[in-house]
């Protein structure tokens, strides 16, 4: 027997039910389960997913007795409902809508007031006694079918209409008359004829069947394709297809349609929200082409009405203990419940819902937690404006999306997409958006329209997005042809800056400062229900104290990852760097030369000594200058980095901090220009060749692959020595003024056990020289970071010696796959097209193959050494999707940059929930 | 109870046997083996290697009861000698010497005389009646003691000689007279306490002590470290010391002392060869003091002790089953034994050897095998001087070690390793070589010595290095001071060239031109036992017809890696590679622009179309210019690709060819100078600044990590597609002439599963369209290299679309330990000396590391694929102990360079010979 493929619900019952979204998509499954709860729903049918996979499956041909079933399913409505499609004396109405199991808001087309003819029109006219209401239904219908069924621009139609409303001297589509409409639609079967080539289809049948097919093709078009890889949806089956017989917010002013969340989407308050229009049908809501009411007005103009409303849409939200984002129509004071589903909201809405809820006792803390999308939480961590900066508010619109943005002007998406790719910072300026604009907003900083509400298509996708977005903002004037908008007698071109508040509504010209963001309250809360679950610690990686500081204050548990050549960059440092590093390579040669010679001598007999120790003497004297160069600029950068360990140990009092020795290759930091290197001789009196030669004898082919890292600390120990006196003699004078030091000391690009051995050694030569001086003991550790795939392979080895592994997962992504992150911009964009890679390796682990490498280098670390503290320090540590992974395979923290820091203990939190034991505690 | 530490021998029965080198080192084993044989040999006793590894472990202590022993055994000694140690009237003298179980030439200490003092000096003298003897024997003590024990330079006591020689007027040590010995030993000990701040010591147990002593710390002398490190010694316990009761080959006209080989060690022949000198002490001979008299010239002079010899050698050779190496002594007509070891032999003896060997059933096959070298084979298989170039020769001295050798002029080893360090070829010219040259001589192309016989230090080192040597020149007059060597009124000067010819013995002027090798005889014969033991396949790394033909005629099985980018640097070839690189990104940025517009087009409605048609037009003809050159560019390469394919394909008819589609990043091609810039720009009619642009565009920070490989092959499909066409046409082409192809189509730096399945698909779509078009069906492979770690990782994904892998070992080497190759140079050499790294990894595969990957590759390669094919490419296939790990872990073949083939063969069948069933069969 074939499957189930038609769903029927009406009547207060349905074949379906909430937990089947995956069969009957969203809208479908609430429909059942509203259906079931007694709520009104206009009666209907739903096409199962299973049925569009079918499709595309075998070709786009349907399943076998699928058009029998769906007969059955029509007959039992048209019983239902005492009318019949296509029948002249008695028509049936019906929508045709998608949905999907995931929402995807506007992406999907729906086709209304199917089943009209030029005959159900007389009818429907004696019927209802309202002329007008049914010719501005036969033209909105001809308008969808032909847009999503017959793929006629929209608008083509929507010219004709202006046309007659300039005519006609009217602003609203319901100023026009009976006449105009019957006019209209007369055009509108011209256009339909001379777009498609075949008549406006008059049997209902056909229409129906045509709606369908138009329906499923929708689930493939490049619009959907592209929102499901931004919004990474995936594993779906198709779309479902719901026919239900039509209800009409159109019927007159005792009519209305209407979309209401059951709490504030933007702020989170518990309050009933949302906007409604008289005598319009639900896509005028969401088109955002009229500018609609607050739903507190409803019950001023129709109390009963909305008493009923406020009835259902508590229940609803008690019944799925969530927010609900839904649709209604009233048809002639009768209300139906046309949709509901789980709200879309902002981040600090979802933080806030999430947290009243648990205190309603709706939800537990774990469902809380679960709730909130980690990647989101940047949005509350980003600036907003600085109130006291000055502001030149040109307008004020909706605050339909919160946040602060600043970026030039542009009118289209493509031109969004093009400044966004050379790192521009964009606002999206539209009259409104429409889902073909999702790339364009999604690159974007913020969007500004001129039309649409708040439950517009621009507020919701950019509430979604987490963008800032201000919506309906009439006063200003755009003008796509000359790409300028007006407003108040200003005239701001495509390029112009400028800044737009996404919480008052407020426009700016040109760019306004921010502020920083204050955490607290409910996120705080949040957060702390977040780390009485998770396992995984968080630290931040952290050069600077001011660094360290901001991300203490975000719940940084420690710094896993402190890169000491990024202290080497600031003021006067560079000067001393360069200095050591152009006077290294010498000494280095020199110091090998006199060893040479000293061995000579040791064995050189009377008549020889004199002549060797005469080389001696010339050797040691050559020495002389580089030497001094080298030692004084080691002297002047000692008393720097101290400093700067000091601040950094003071701030995280009592936490670890975990010191990267120096990692980059020594030219990286040499004067590339030849006012730099001019500087540098005068600095080291020799002549500007010298250093020029200097200069090029450190330039190599592949630095990512040369002389870096460990490496440098082999060949030129000093360097390394000078940083870990200067670690420990910090660590030791703000241990005497109270401060608790844990410091980890981390050797980077670490290849081989001998490596490791031989600098462990000289690390620990120098703490205990420099704990002796000082008389003071200080405790701390010696690791490294595993970013080679020798390290991984070996780690067995490291192991022994190694105290912490913390995985250097950007040097491990580049050496994996071979990948330059600096070269790669040339494929890789390319290479996720083409599906050749899921994700940028770059920004998300590739537990394909990095990942296995890490796993590896846990399990064989801890083989030798089982207590062995492991961690992530790459840029992947703070990638909600990494952290999951990092609990799974069991490390003791991850480390993100100190913004990430919440995000990374959010995700860590539902890591544990997804897998209560990681492989660490097994 | 402690071990047994002391091992007697004499009498005709002995303690030890061969077999107990470990224990007793060589030369003590082979005492122990020839007593027992009942070959004369003077008696004594061995002190274990153990004790050598205990006084190392045990901070420079001896164990307990060593002395003991060694005291009881010196009594038994003195009882079979009827002489005792330091015993005024019957005093014994004693050598002491050292020995390891692996032979190490000259670069162990020896002490002979032990036990003369002045007393025992007077008893001598009456005992043997022969004044003169017993003095020389004393002046030699003191210099060997002085030197060997107590470290006071050699030179200190030569000089004194030479002074006496000089004042005598004679030339030879044999010349100076009694009472000139008497006042030479008084100066001796007047120098010995000047240096050392004592007395010579009269006590022979005291002297016996020091000398154990001192042989013991020579295992730890730089030099003997350099040797065991140059030659890869590793795993022994230490010296042995043998305590010897002495015998005198320097007591008269009947006396003598003399080295010699059961064959030429040279040549290989099978006749008795080796030196001798009349009235003088082995190292007379082995120094190259005097230039001694060849073995036969004794037949005449002492016709019975000549008989004697050769019957022992043949006893020797035929109980040891290989060429001995052998010193004798002859007291007064009576000959001893001193030593016998397995000789050193050039690698064309080796050969010749073994291939004899097994002709008179001295050794089997096998053994044949696993006695050459696979390494140095390579010295067969370089040039030797053309007979028909001009050739001054300037003088000619002994043929030492074969070769042909052509270099700057060097005077000390110091010069050659600096000049070597910049790869300059040199030739090392010392009045005579001593251990502390060894790393000189390693690094120069030859060595030629003005003094020394066919077995003087310079000979036996070369000829174990494989190095040509000349030695014994005496024409040459050597001035360190000048760093110049005069001859027949030439001078030549450090840095000039000269040309020496090991077989022959002559010295040219200049740089002289030399002629590949044949192979054939004894060589060929080896090579064809070799093929049949070993089970891994040879292949070769050829890009060319010409490297292909030699490879072909090395043995090589088939092509393992063809480099297609090789073939582009040739005549005009490259600029049509660079025409096409530089037009490749604009067609494609092109493309993609009028893929957009079509698709723009295709949904437009009429009053659009014409705008995006317009666009459409522009676009088109905004491409036609870069389209035509990267096509004409391609087309251009087209036919040259594909002759040398036809070519290659003929030259290996039968055999398999791996070729390798387009690897490096296209930068690499792009003209740098700005003279081939503006030659470009002319071509492609475009300026410079253009031309310019799109080669810096081009540039890639780490170009290893870049832009390369089959992510060509995805970007800009165009160019693998037409080396595909250009294979698969060459092989139709040369199918109709009745040459068998079998080509394997290579795709380069795979990361992930899909770059494979797309590329391999393109790959068979063209091979389709050419078979088609040409009528004719090839087979042909797909499959990958496997040089990035990912893929080695995720290989059982690979696997399921690719047929075979190569492992790109260079490149798997670089990723793996994340070293550029280009880079490495500033501290690899570091790491090698600091051991942190055993050998360069880029000669020798880390088995370690990179081994893991390989083998983590096959194993999951042939999980999806059990019949993959598997070999490798990198510059490892040619290296022995690489190839003998490809035959563990199961390898179906190696891959090397063309001149490197017959290593690999050998190396391949030694693996076999030690490991009959690898992975791989099991």
């Amino acid at each position: 027997m074939s499957p189930k493929y038609v769903y029927f619900f009406g009547n207060g019952a349905a074949d379906g039910k909430a937990e089947m979204k995956h069969l009957l998509g969203g809208k479908g499954a609430n429909l059942a389960e509203m259906t079931n709860l007694g709520i009104p729903v206009p009666p209907g049918f739903t096409i199962t997913t299973e049925v569009c996979d079918a499709y595309y499956k075998n070709n786009k041909q349907y399943p076998k007795g699928l058009s029998e079933e769906i007969e059955q399913n029509l007959s039992r409505l048209e019983k239902l409902m005492g009318a019949k499609l296509g029948d002249p004396n008695n028509p049936l109405l019906v929508s045709v809508r998608s949905g999907a199991a995931a929402s995807m808001p506007g992406m999907m087309d729906s086709v209304l007031n199917l089943g009209l003819t030029p005959d159900a029109v007389n009818v429907l006219i004696k019927k209802t006694g309202n002329e007008r209401f049914v010719w501005d239904a036969y033209r909105r219908f001809i308008t969808m079918f032909g847009d999503v069924v017959m793929g006629v621009e929209r608008h083509c139609f929507e010219e004709v209409l202006d046309k007659y409303k300039k005519k006609a001297r009217v602003k609203s589509d319901t100023e026009l008359t009976t006449d105009q409409l019957k006019k209209i639609v007369e055009e509108f079967k011209a256009i339909y004829k001379k777009e498609t080539r075949e008549n406006f289809p008059n049997d209902p049948k056909i229409q129906l069947q045509k709606a369908i097919n138009a329906v499923f093709a929708s689930w493939n078009n490049p619009r959907a394709v592209k929102y499901r890889q931004l919004y990474e949806i995936k594993g779906l089956l198709g779309t479902a297809v719901n026919v239900q017989s039509m209800v009409f917010g159109n019927m007159g002013n005792h009519s209305a349609t209407g979309v209401c969340f059951t709490r504030n989407p933007s702020t989170g308050e518990n309050k009933f929200y949302g906007e409604f229009l008289i005598n319009a049908q639900g896509e005028d809501v969401v088109a955002g082409i009229r500018t609609p009411e607050p739903i507190a007005d409803l019950e001023k103009e129709m109390p009963d009405v909305y008493k009923l409303l406020v009835k259902y849409k508590n229940t609803l939200e008690k019944h799925f203990r969530d927010v609900q984002d839904i649709e209604f129509t009233i048809q002639e004071n009768r209300l139906f419940m046309l949709q509901t589903r789980n709200g879309k909201r902002t981040t600090q809405a979802a933080v806030k819902i999430a947290v009243d809820m648990v205190k309603e006792r709706l939800i537990d803390k774990k469902t809380a937690i679960s709730r909130i999308n980690p990647n989101e939480l940047d949005q509350l961590l980003h600036p907003t404006f600085d109130p006291k900066a000055k502001k030149e508010i040109i307008a004020v619109g909706l605050p339909a999306s919160p946040g602060a943005a600043t970026g030039k002007v542009v009118f289209n998406a493509e031109d969004a997409e093009k400044l966004a790719a050379k790192k521009e910072k964009v606002i999206l300026v539209r009259k409104e958006t429409s889902p073909e604009d999702i790339g364009g907003m999604h690159v974007s900083k913020g969007v500004l329209t001129t039309r649409g509400g708040m439950t517009s298509h621009a507020a919701v996708v950019a509430r979604g997005m987490g963008k800032c977005c201000v919506a309906g903002c009439g006063a200003l004037i755009v003008d796509y042809k000359t790409q300028t908008f007006k407003v108040g007698g200003k005239v701001v071109k495509k390029g112009d800056y400028i800044s737009i508040d996404g919480s008052t509504g407020e426009v700016m010209l040109g760019q306004v400062s921010t502020i920083e963001p204050r955490l607290s309250g409910d996120f705080a809360v949040l957060m702390e229900w977040a780390d009485e679950i998770r396992k995984l610690k968080v630290r931040t990686n952290a050069d600077t104290p001011a660094d360290a500081k901001k991300a203490r204050e975000l719940g940084a548990e420690g710094i896993g990852l402190c890169r000491t050549e990024h202290m080497f960059f600031g003021e006067h440092r560079i000067d001393s760097v360069r200095q050591m590093i152009l006077s290294a390579p010498d000494v280095k040669n020199l110091k090998a030369k006199i060893a040479g010679i000293e061995k000579e001598l040791a064995k050189a007999t009377n008549n020889k000594t004199l002549a060797i120790k005469k080389e001696l003497a010339q050797a040691k004297k050559e020495l002389t200058e580089p030497l001094r160069l080298y030692i004084s600029a080691l002297k002047k950068l000692l008393p720097i980095q101290r400093r700067d360990f000091e601040q950094i140990f003071t701030t995280m009092d009592g936490l670890p901090v975990t010191i990267r020795l120096l990692d980059p290759p020594l030219h990286e930091f040499l004067p590339q220009e030849e006012y730099n290197q001019k500087e540098m001789a005068k600095q080291m009196k020799i002549s500007l060749k010298e250093v020029q030669d200097k200069v090029s004898a450190l330039h190599e082919l592949n630095p990512m692959l040369g002389h870096r890292g460990c490496r440098l600390g082999v060949t030129y120990p000093e360097i390394y020595d000078m940083q870990v006196q200067a670690i420990i003699e910090a660590a030791c004078n703000v241990k005497k003024k109270g401060v608790t030091v844990c410091t980890e000391i981390m050797l980077p690009i670490i290849s081989t056990e001998q490596e490791f051995s031989i600098l462990k050694d000289s690390v620990h030569r120098i703490a205990k020289e420099v704990m002796q001086k000082k008389g003071v003991q200080i405790e701390y550790m010696v690791g490294t970071m595993i970013e080679l795939p020798r390290a991984a392979l070996i780690a067995d080895k490291i192991a022994k010696h190694a105290e912490f592994f913390s995985f250097g997962t950007n040097d491990l992504t580049q050496m994996t796959f071979g990948f330059s992150r600096d070269d790669v911009g040339s494929f890789v964009p390319e290479y996720i097209e083409k599906g050749i890679l899921e994700k940028d390796p770059f920004q998300i682990l590739d537990q394909e193959g990095v990942g296995q490498l890490v796993e590896i280098g846990i399990k064989r670390g801890r083989s030798t050494r089982p207590e062995l503290k492991v961690g992530i320090c790459g840029e992947h540590g703070g990638n909600p999707q990494t952290i999951a992974f990092c609990h799974k395979i069991g490390m003791n923290y991850v480390s993100c940059s100190p913004f990430r820091v919440p995000i990374a203990r959010l995700a860590a939190a539902q890591a544990s929930l997804q897998q209560p034991v990681s492989q660490a505690t097994v």
